[in-house]
């Protein structure tokens, strides 16, 4: 059964919802006057919704699969400040069921377009050798492949298929305007900013189970492993000068910006110093809005995020989250 | 006796000096031969140099006055990567004997055209309270007056005459740009990247004795007191939002970013999250500039400045530390 | 139905008990003989009593509403140091069926006479200014009886009604016998031992839901939104000595003593230095003491409590915990 | 030669001195005009302040020894909030030339008057086993001399001869005062109020050379010697109640309140709690006081104190700093 | 009903079990395909195994007991580099029906052996002051039964009926060891590496009923209880020199190597270092061996352990961990 | 001139001594009768001793060189614990007088008998793949011969020429014995304490000048340097299999132990943690030994040293620190 009608990312409030769905943090609770009721979280590959079901028929009352595929029909509303569905029928579905790569967190961005963006940037670089690194890295499928289709994190942010191409390309944005602000070497600047993360292809591992760290991520960690993919690009490149070899090594290990965050040793130079704040302030905004999704104007997120702390969505905000290509 | 010829910032290897100089941290050392010799910086409002003498004539065996005005002359050259002045003659100066105003640091950049800068964003905000806001507090002559004036800190960073305007001119900047790639509220973005520190201006006091704390910046703090001044050019306008004050109020005592740094609620709405980021970044980019300034490509910064590492300038950076707007 | 004969706050162990109670953390395990039960906590506004009921009906299998409340019988006793009720009888009531006030927590001690006894010590301030301010303050009916209605805290201590006045109450006696020991501004210590949390007022919301931050609280934080409410009253007195006004903001911003803990100033006087220990040390023996209600002479409490370690109560306390009015 | 007409203690601004002190931290710098000038804090037993000299004769432009005790003339004056000498003559002494117990820090306190107060505080517990165990510590003439003799801290705090008999005296009077406010064991807080930090007398050593830490309390520390001492007088009394024995072990050994300040185990009790907090508001508040000694009104101390921040004395405050026991 | 055929220590993948276990952490969850099961851990004294059983009858649908013992038959097999038991038949036990000492952890080790190989050590001391002082306390019958039937820990290591004995034999062989490499005092350090944990002995109760803090434990720590109870044993030894006492109790007390851990005094000798070093790295090893139990090859321990880290065992590890015991 | 008779090792209480040393700390102060004397600490290869001298002539009145080489004259005695030496006579030397290798700090042990210890244990490897590697870097002789003659820090322990190739030896040492106590991959943990530092002699430049940071280890520091150097030997050996190198570079990555000191990964398999163990405690055994070297028994070091305590030195020691081939 393919999904079919409604992506978690379209609902509103006051619409009737007919759909399947990954249920997950499932449990049967009492509400108020003592009448039992379901509550979960559907996902699919677009999004989330907090479910409410009551008037359980017995086969629910001991609680659904955890995490488990549903068909539910049901209506959305509004309920203190975050989107909910009232659920009136639910199903539980088997595995084979469903087609498991609608369930899986996929960017909603287009990859291919993504990808060109990051590519143009990379064939314009006036300096030789990072334009000639660039292109040996580009020219890498299997490397290529991984890092347009590799999560940005197992959780915290950026965590679903296209998610680390994503937060690239963002931080590749943001490089090249502030390279017009700051007396930077900008194209370091750049090429740094795009593969600070790259490590992450041999950290993570992505298929339709989920994402996990992968046995060399744990005993290694994404940050030595990215200086070593690019170090190893660069080592088939004789003439590359040595002393620009060392000052991306520099930026890679030092982009997680203190010791205590996994990074060896801390920035000691600007553009060191810039991709470090560039990688870190995008990974705060993607937390900020993953965590206020449903989160309706003048509203509170839960306390429970990647941010440790309730986020708040303004009254009258003058755009809402968009995906980053759409705001440029 | 005005100053004259040479400029600290104008100093390079090789030249021969004759000029004016605050010497700080002056001290009589023996060298490894067992012969004596004074080690001393020397400042004026431009910037500042390394210098050493041999051959100290009686009356300075006993040291110079600290800090004191002195007459030198002598020769630059490079040492371990860093510029150093040889002083052949020096002579102690009466404070009569000088123009202070000459050797109180100063912003290399026009005042004037950054000022116009920051009214040309302030004018052309389509929210038409927070242009309102704006024109208040801009037509303001003290406090606008002492805005342009203020230094942005005692000594960390911008730590100049007209350090306060530069540093938030160069926020207003980065909200700009980053302004086009995340979805927020622009005006207000900008607003408070340009006003975030200007607690600044009754935090600290500026005067030929130097830059100090006052009574009231030690007691309240630029946090609060900043958060104050603004509020009270929003309490003139009857009709501003009252959400959106509240809004302008938390930016401003959240951009610290965690409490230990003195915000007494950390940042919980995007635009909060990104000033802190914005004055943050900046800040650690002045520190690297101003502390760096004397290195030559290659070399390294002192391990004791404001970001308590050694910096590193890279051997053929593509561009030196230039004031923000010629980099524009 | 209103509550009758038993409150929390008068069982001992050995009784016989017959009443209605909220009841909160229900959940149904099974015993060491494979016997399911229900564990909960039973609370009305005067306290709470952890309870079991064995023999569990068909319809309480499933567990009960959490939060609902609840109409008990059952017996008394003491198990391992605490007191606990054993269930014989349960129904589950709706919310219409009680007085919900009789559940909200709410202070043991007399409102009227605790706003009393620190009217008396505010009218007789020999400090002219401050017995104006005073005065000022405590005629404003809107500001007064919210002061005197709300919660100190939400969750850590004096969570009641009234709470915040009896937190106060106490530290102002604390000042007043400390002024006698230390060469303090002695009405200025009791002004602002006080007044130190008055912020709450704004910060908490408080009605028959319970205890919930609001927006304001969240976005600008308690201790500064108390420094404003202050601030206002004094700009009503135009000839309230400007230096006064800032050692009164100075202690209200620092009175949580560190910046870690939001206050964007440390204490740098005297009394700011004791305003700061007063309203610690009477918060913490507040935890100490609702954490330990039920715990029984040389027993311990249990781990998870506010100070976050397992409480001793004496075998042989010369006193136990009564009201601190009782106390004097 | 004996110490006469003037004390550090009694001086002011716009006073004729002639007397002896002991010289510390001294050196000759060079002014502003490149005259060369002696810098040294000069303390007698009750007191210090700071002095400059200029006009320097042969023999002093090499400095003066470190410490060592001089001969001064000259005139007091303030100087930004501080009281200064300026020397006009200045002639060092050998130590033999004056009487050294002049110039060992001692409480400005009538030692006997102290300890008779703490004698009836303990001759009137009416908890029969504390006033035994009370009596049997007061008739220990060896203990009893050194408790009264002690100095509270080689630095920090009430480091003076008598220091620590000042130091645990205001806590008792804290103590006698609180548990008229909280439901206390009221003798064994008086008990353990007076006691706390008995074990210094075994830290600590102090003769003329000055105040130092001894092996054992390098090695075991006053906290652990503390409870020991204490814990060998309860063994001798064979009915003295085992549980109160423990508590008073874990009040002497939990007073530091957190492990990281040198308690293995942090309180657990009400008399725990409040012993701890009373020792430490004491010693930050004679940090304060001793810190701003020399400190006019509306002014700020050094940064560089035990509390670690500047610290302002209040305009017009109503009561400057005495000792405790005229404060009561 | 005595334990009989399979102890959790035996269990490999593939085997046939029918035996009696504690059930721990039980729940009923409902897989991917919505079917309930029943997860569970079971352990006996020897160690532990999880297990998950499907097709629950009726009365098993509830859930049991928690913790509870039961009779499971089933099939072991791995999962995840995991070993687990999936149950096919299970009874739920009365306390009554099993002997409740096979269900109490308890070192692996032969506990005679092992005192035996303790004793040897003492008694071939060279330093007759701590040959007299080891006898006198391996000769008094309580606390040498204690010392060798208490846990070393609560939770975190070594936590079984003689581990304190086994922790306390390991630490001796490797100080031992380490007495050849390093220019110590051998006795000394020999005698300390076996007693450093003593008061163990005082801060736990082991019982049928499980593990447990005492009173004295949480009120004064076995770090403190530890040095007590050598110094008791010491001051029945009139002749014992003064300073190797000191020395003694120093390093009793600093073994927790940091004030944040319990330790009143940090290590200041070389003795101390190394006890504070011996004992933290055999309780890590410890944890790393307990929590990689039924770990395979190549596989991760949950993350969720005394460690905080997922643990790895190598693919081809040389050698499993064994008894020590088995290792020498 | 070469250096003769008196090597600082080798003095004791009650020496005439005259020889040349080299100047470090040098100050003129006066002493307590305010005669002028200059204190400085004297040092060579072999070790460091403080120095006293009165009577100064007048060209030593202004201090000498800093650092600077020396030829003194004068008698040795011991002074509050330590060793001090009481000048005589002083004559500053050029540096063209001495040998400067003879004040370069030098490991006192016979470094071909250190090298010579390690290869034997790397020869007897069992495990085929360690021994190829270990004799792969062992015939790298410029790898090999800076691994045996680098510092083994810039100043914290083992400060000096082979101190590497002391640490590896002795850790190694550790290694061999301490895996016949715990079940572990024996060649691994060998080669591994053997090899962990390794990154030191590309992090550190040792010439006449002193010890100093290279501009790559200080870009990327010995951590990630040392896991580089042995993965590039790895690199040629075809068949090494490709966990055992993962494990080789985790446990290289992970030896600091905790991410906050340099390591991007904690340990995670038992050879990973024992061998951040045997570093740190090899380490720590080190800074004692170096800051106790001139302390006699029953004496106290200085509190500054890298331990940050004063460490003491017992009364009757059974042995004092030697070198550890002595101690074997």
């Amino acid at each position: 059964m393919s999904k079919e009608n409604f992506w978690a990312r379209d609902l509103g409030a006051g619409q009737r919802v007919r759909s399947t769905f990954l249920a997950r943090d499932a449990s049967v609770r009492n509400d108020s006057r003592g009448v039992p009721y379901l509550s979960t979280m559907l996902l699919d590959k677009t999004g989330s919704i907090d479910a409410r079901m009551w008037g359980l028929p017995q086969e629910l009352l001991g609680g659904i699969p955890e995490p488990g595929y549903v068909h539910v029909e049901g209506q959305t509303h509004e309920y203190r400040g975050m989107l909910q569905l009232k659920v009136e029928r639910l199903r539980v579905l088997r595995a084979d069921e469903v087609s498991e790569e609608d369930y899986l967190p996929v960017s909603e961005q287009d990859r291919r377009a993504m990808a060109a963006e990051v590519l143009e940037a990379g064939w314009s670089f006036r300096d030789d050798n990072l334009a000639e690194l660039f292109g040996l890295i580009a020219s890498d499928k299997d490397l290529w492949d991984a890092f347009c289709e590799a999560p940005a994190a197992k959780t915290m942010h950026h965590a679903r298929l296209g998610g680390l191409l994503e937060h690239s390309l963002q931080c590749m944005r943001v490089a090249k305007s502030l390279a017009k602000l700051y007396p930077v070497n900008r194209d370091l600047l750049v090429f740094c900013a795009i593969f600070h993360d790259v490590g992450k292809v041999r950290e993570l591992s992505w298929d339709l189970g989920g994402f996990a760290y992968t046995t060399e991520g744990r005993l290694i960690g994404h940050v030595v492993l990215g200086e070593r993919v690019i170090s190893d690009y660069i080592e088939q490149l004789p003439d590359f000068p040595k002393e620009l070899a060392l000052h991306i090594s520099h930026i890679l290990l030092a982009h997680q910006g203190e010791q205590q965050f996994g990074s060896p040793e801390i920035p000691k130079t600007l553009e060191a110093i810039l991709v470090h704040f560039i990688d870190n302030m995008d990974a705060r905004l993607g937390m900020y809005a993953e965590s206020t999704k449903n989160v309706t104007d003048g509203g509170w997120s839960h306390h429970d995020n990647p941010l440790r702390r309730a986020l708040y969505v303004p009254e009258n905000p003058e755009s809402r989250w968009n995906s980053p290509s759409e705001a440029t």
